[in-house]
C-alpha cells in the first residue's frame, strides 16, 4: 500500500496533466511553459532533444491549430520530489478544416518544485501521426 | 554535492550499463536478463511496449550476429531505489560480413533490488539506422 503523501503527489500529478491538456487545447502557452522544468528536454524521434525554448516556438507555429488530448496514464511512481510516469496520448489537430490525428506512448520524468508544484523534467515522446 | 550513497549507486548503475555492453557484444543472454527487472518494457517507435519474453525472443534472432556497441551517458539522478539515465547509443552490427550502424537516444529508469543490484525498469528507446 502507498503511502498518503505518495498518492496525493500522484494526484498532482494527474492535476497538472489535466491542466496541461486544457491549455494545449486553449493555446494558453504560459501555462504550458510553468510546466515545464527550465531545463526540460524532450526526447523524440529523428531530431535532437530540444528544451524549453524551442518548444515555445513550436507552440507559437501552432497558434492557427485547434488541438484536443486524450491521456490514458499506464502508471505513475512517485519518489520523494521526484516521478515517472507512463502514458498513451492521443491528439486530434484541427487546421483551416482539415484534420490529421496523432498518438504514441510517453515516458516523463517529472519534477517537484520547492512551492510542491509537479513539472515536466524529461519527455520521452513517441506521439506521431496515426 | 551528492551524498556518498548516491554516488555510489550512479557508480553502480554505470557498471550495470558495461556489463550490459559487454554482454551484447559477447551475446550473453542471461547476463542481459538479469539486468532487466522482471516488468521490464521497453518502449520504441512503431511497435507496442513490450516485455523481458520478448526481447529474450528478439536477441535469439539475432545470435548470428556481431554486436559492439558504445554509450555515452548524458546524466544520471538517483533517488533512493530508483534512478532515471539519459544516454545515446551507438551499435554496430555485422552478419556475414554486412555492417549496420545504429543510433540514438534513451530515457532509462533504474531499479535498485533488495540484493542491491540496478536493474532496467523502463526503456524509452529511439535507437534506429543511421
Amino acid at each position: 500500500m502507498q503511502s498518503k503523501p505518495a498518492q496525493d503527489d500522484k494526484q498532482a500529478i494527474r492535476e497538472s496533466v489535466n491542466t496541461w491538456l486544457a491549455a494545449s487545447k486553449t493555446g494558453d502557452l504560459s501555462t504550458l511553459l510553468d510546466l515545464l522544468a527550465d531545463d526540460v528536454l524532450f526526447i523524440v524521434p529523428g531530431k535532437e532533444p530540444f528544451g524549453k525554448e524551442a518548444f515555445a516556438t513550436a507552440q507559437e507555429q501552432m497558434k492557427d491549430v485547434q488541438m484536443d488530448a486524450t491521456i490514458d496514464i499506464k502508471e505513475i511512481e512517485v519518489v520523494g520530489p521526484w516521478a515517472w510516469m507512463r502514458s498513451f496520448l492521443t491528439v486530434s489537430f484541427t487546421r483551416d478544416g482539415k484534420a490529421a490525428k496523432h498518438s504514441g506512448h510517453i515516458l516523463n520524468i517529472w519534477q517537484k518544485n520547492p512551492d510542491g508544484r509537479w513539472v515536466i523534467k524529461r519527455d520521452a515522446n513517441f506521439v506521431k501521426p496515426e
